[in-house]
């Protein structure tokens, strides 16, 4: 028989607040950390909309701080990884012996970095397929999508991811885990490293991109050089994976992927997990990943001077 | 004894007015074609703001269209190459059997493609290090440097280059005879490919992109793509040039090249010259500028939509 899970929620925003909000919705016992929206949650609790369908979640076990968290079987960090160095200290908190943490960010090299701070914790990384933003206080709007994919970093019994990405599957996530983290995290950079970047340096949304002929192009140059750099690290990603996410993000609704976002909300950008983990990542492993580097030092560039424009 | 030349400047802006006025200034016969300027210059004159003096002509032998124009010795084409397929057309009616066209452009592959609209008419190159800008109608600031360098593309003597050259010298602007048209050419390559597109594209000037450790870093690395595709088309630049021209860059006051005034102004920019060619070029010689073709394709999508913002 399975033991109900009890689950942390590490920043309660677009991924934290959907994702955190179907597990409650679904009856299970869920603690969500809140920043800025503490005070309004709990007094109005959390409003979802969805494509799937609108909900409110009028009880919300909600906190200011982990300190008065009660000790969580698995934490889900649903911050942007500009925070990440915050991580220890945050989570240290509601950690017991058998909690699992799960890194539900994008980028590569984030398991590897918090394992360094907390050694023996079991960690595991997630990857989410979803169009979601935060629009107000305790308010997400889930515009699209959801699959959450969950893998082992070095949680040493597979049974508890098991029942996590059950959890989310009754709860009504389309949820996989996967048999390879390093795999699924390089797959998703595929993706998020040529729309991420170029949406902020051109300013733009995915559907311009697209509908330039030298701007699609040249995503699928970067998505080239990202297969390579993970060819490099071992990782089997197949060419084709280009051409097919060139082809699905044509038929994708315009969209701003969250550093588009960040951009325009002036904040920073995940500069580091995206970009330069995976360029040293690559590096290390012979392969100079060249228009991916250039990306790369543009972003810093509008980082540098993001408050000036 | 000499024959003094009758000169015709093709587009008289930025440049056209700076260095032929300069040559009217020394007593030289110049015509000048303008296009919205026209009226104003016949009324007004020509008036050049410079660091080395400002002057004013009175007296101006200006046209709306170069059939009113008489044959000229020496036509300067200063026109922006995004006009260059009007160039054939514009020069027939003051073309004799010796004239010389000296094309005043940035870029490569113009001399070529000018030869081949106008077979057996004398081509040079000219190249101008000139900050340079046209603030009102007839009105010329010239703001830094002016050097200028001509080579000859099939001019049968060098007789009338060096007449030219010493034409310029004389009326106070530092010019030389290339004995390398291409050489040249690509040399100033070198400094316009990255500092007119990242500009562009950052929205920024020189000054903030040498201050920056990453744009200044990028800045070098696209001037070695330049210098090693120019080594492939067995023009034997030095590596060491790029990091001269980063110093000289690093010293030189905050600027804006002209393909940012461009963008500034929603002019076309010329991205098929200073990019598209030498990218082409380079490529026909086995040598790929992979972060030039990205810079290219990142101007190629500004300029599609530098109507839209």
């Amino acid at each position: 028989m399975k033991m109900a899970i009890r689950y942390g929620v590490i920043g309660t925003g677009a991924l934290g607040g959907f994702y955190g909000g179907m597990l409650a919705k679904a009856g299970h016992e869920v603690h969500f950390l809140f920043r800025s929206d503490y005070e309004y949650v709990r007094n109005h609790g959390l409003q979802v909309e969805s494509v799937n369908g609108d909900f409110h979640l009028s009880e919300v076990n909600a906190y200011p701080n982990t300190e008065e968290m009660p000790l969580c079987d698995v934490i889900l960090v649903c911050l942007k990884t500009t925070g990440n160095h915050h991580l220890p200290e945050l989570i240290k908190p509601i950690l017991h012996a058998k909690s699992v943490v799960v890194l539900l960010q994008n980028g590569l090299g984030l398991e590897e970095d918090l394992s360094a701070q907390l050694p023996g914790v079991a960690i595991a990384g997630g990857l989410a397929f979803i169009c979601s933003n935060k629009i107000g206080p305790g308010h997400i709007h889930h515009l699209d999508y959801g699959k959450l994919i969950i893998g082992s970093y070095n949680v040493p019994e597979q049974e508890i991811l098991k029942q996590i990405v059950s959890d989310f599957q009754l709860a009504g996530i389309h949820s996989e885990l996967s048999p390879d983290l390093k795999f699924s995290r390089w797959q998703k950079l595929v993706w998020n490293i040529p729309f991420n970047g170029m949406t902020v340096v051109l300013n733009t949304t995915t559907d311009r991109l697209m509908s330039n002929n030298q701007t699609r192009e040249l995503s699928k140059e970067l998505m080239l050089e990202v297969i390579h750099g993970a060819n490099a690290c071992g990782v089997p990603l197949k060419e084709s994976l280009a051409q097919q996410m060139i082809d699905m993000t044509v038929k994708m609704k315009p969209y701003a992927p969250s550093m588009k976002l960040d951009y325009d909300h002036r904040r920073a950008m995940e500069i580091e997990y995206i970009y330069s983990k995976p360029l040293e990542t690559a590096g290390k492993a012979g392969f100079e990943m060249c228009k991916v580097a250039m990306l790369e030092k543009q972003l810093r560039f509008i980082q540098a001077h993001l408050l000036d424009k």
